[in-house]
């Protein structure tokens, strides 16, 4: 039986302040939480899941000797869970200290701008993990990576791709070594375009690449359409965009 | 003033029983209020908004003598919209009938299976309108184009792009004059196919293409990854597979 100190502090973790303080995140769902748990880089320290689960993960589960595990009726999750309908298993980990270094040479890696749909960073880290791109920059503007929308949306690719935070124009500043691409409305046409090294920058939802950014581009791709809607998702363009280039 | 009979007539245009029973959705934020208002396809039957948003767009208002406009103060408008904050305006449409007939020849028509998240739809209602794609077939299994998320993230597309829901596995098969194509995890490599003319299948989130609309499916296209994620987002994939048949 979950208590409710335990409940109200779980459900605390939805909000940033409070996963901050303790420096943890939520994962949901049998998929997102055991890709998470086999990536090996974040630590598990919690899991709340229905009996029938845990037997079944029974074996799994030993391999990670540390974690707490709490057998939770249905609907003990859904009052802890975020989703509209709670997915077996619920699981508390350890938020990681973002890589110090990264490596831009020999390869893609995408810096974004203020983007602050927490379902469009769980998508465009899904997409990186799928073009096979290691590392994402953030500027310090965009959402949460720890926000439970991100993470859900995600799908377990949070363990397998790099994700820091930054002082963006800093950070490109600093990397000037590799050529710096942006995705924007007036560019060159992505068949065009080759990409096998640099940073590929997306930028907020409403306006696109911030000014200070654009100072710092010395290519704009563009996505051609030939209908009347003013601009792509921002997610959608990154995978677009990766998909040509790659 | 907002009535409290008001209030709640609007909120519970949030549910599809409602919207269903009325043959009304709601639109929110200028962007996506003036795209469906100047599309002329939806006819508009009630305009809240505050007193600024109001004097700044009288002329265009004017344009559309039937609306009834009601300016509301900041905390009516929050009590009716249902984004998380709400954006000046919010606007009643009245819903359509779905085109009889869609034209196949000669086009790229979508055909969406069992699409439940409406960010999905929305943001694929956008991809076809940046694309040129006219019509969207959705299973009678798809989410409701009419949800306040499709709306939302269709941003404004939706007085653009023809929705139309039907038994899809009869409307393909009534449709078989034009060859039918799938995104699948294990088909042709999306670089290497041409497609000017067809039906191009979407399927469910989580389960892909349902086995007998499978079965009417001529070529299979595929998104090569070199990552490890399992997929890519569904709305994802219909944009990059559009963005290089065209």
């Amino acid at each position: 039986m979950l208590s409710k100190t335990h409940t109200k502090y779980i459900q605390s973790l939805a909000h940033k302040k409070f996963r901050d303080e303790h420096g943890l995140f939520i994962a949901e769902g049998p998929k997102v939480v055991m890709d998470l748990l086999n990536s090996r880089k974040f630590l598990c320290k919690e899991v709340f899941a229905l009996e029938a689960w845990i037997s079944e993960h029974r074996k799994v589960l030993s391999a990670f000797p540390g974690i707490a595990i709490e057998p939770v009726k249905d609907f003990e999750l859904s009052k802890i869970s975020s989703l509209s309908t709670a997915n077996a298993v619920l699981a508390v980990f350890e938020k990681r200290e973002h890589p110090v270094h990264i490596e831009t040479r020999g390869r893609i890696t995408l810096a974004l701008d203020t983007i602050q749909d927490p379902g469009n960073l769980g998508t465009i880290i899904r997409i990186a993990d799928w073009f096979g791109v290691e590392n994402i920059v953030c500027s310090t503007g965009c959402t949460d990576m720890y926000n439970a929308k991100v993470v859900q949306s995600s799908m377990g690719s949070l363990g397998r791709v790099n994700v820091m935070y930054t002082d963006l124009v800093a950070w490109l500043n600093e990397n000037s070594q590799v050529k710096i691409y942006a995705a924007t409305l007036e560019g060159k046409d992505v068949k065009t375009v080759s990409l096998t090294e640099g940073i590929l920058v997306i930028g907020n939802e409403a306006n696109g690449v911030s000014v200070e950014v654009m100072k710092l581009v010395s290519e704009k791709i563009t996505i051609p359409g030939t209908g009347k809607a003013e601009s792509l998702n921002a997610a959608v363009a990154a995978g677009i965009i990766l998909s040509h280039v790659r």
